[in-house]
């Protein structure tokens, strides 16, 4: 019975809405919050997450930068109701970024900039 | 030389942010504005997106409820930049639906009764 109502309350909470992702915890690999979701870049047709676009500041001292992290970096923690970024945090202050009076194109050529940097650290 | 800037242009709009996506808006088959997406539902841990949530109100004469509809009843109009429903209207208008101060369980029997319905329509 207790097993049963875990499966209910899991299932209960698999999806998100667009409208309140923004605000999620990001977590780093020791288990401190680093960051928080501030938004998602969505695949128009395919309906896939591609990049969660990450806000550091207040935790890592990185200002208001946005930093595009790719989807895959992320694991959803069901108990902390947020993500953990298995990377050092030395890595992911490095990373691309950009203001947030700017906005990048998100065409092929800065999503491979963003998947190149994360694929080679 | 016209090709190549098709496809960088196309290429460049490939993605929406979870912060825009509200207000796209949603076709008939028949070409006329039905509607408009309110919201996504993302899965929190594979990042697809399960529905659209998208209000009829103001075009269908159906008030201000949400419906739901699988994310496959959607395909993206690239020219219109927004989403056509192959759908009778009619149908649509039965489907399931659920009132602004409300909220689903969201859980897999509420996503099941989506799917179901759409399913066998």
């Amino acid at each position: 019975m207790e097993n049963t109502q875990t499966i209910d309350r899991n299932e209960t909470r698999e999806t998100i809405s667009s409208e309140k992702v923004d605000g999620t915890a990001v977590y780093g690999r020791d288990g401190e919050q680093i960051g928080s979701v501030h938004h998602l870049m969505i695949g128009k047709r395919d309906g896939k997450v591609r990049h969660a676009v990450v806000s550091y500041g207040g935790f890592l001292g990185m200002g208001e930068d946005y930093f595009p992290l790719p989807w895959n970096e992320l694991t959803y923690d069901e108990s902390r109701g947020g993500y953990v970024v298995n990377r050092d945090v030395a890595q992911l202050k490095e990373g691309p970024r950009y203001r947030r009076d700017e906005e990048p194109s998100w065409d092929r050529a800065y999503e491979s900039q963003l998947t190149g940097y994360y694929g080679a650290i």
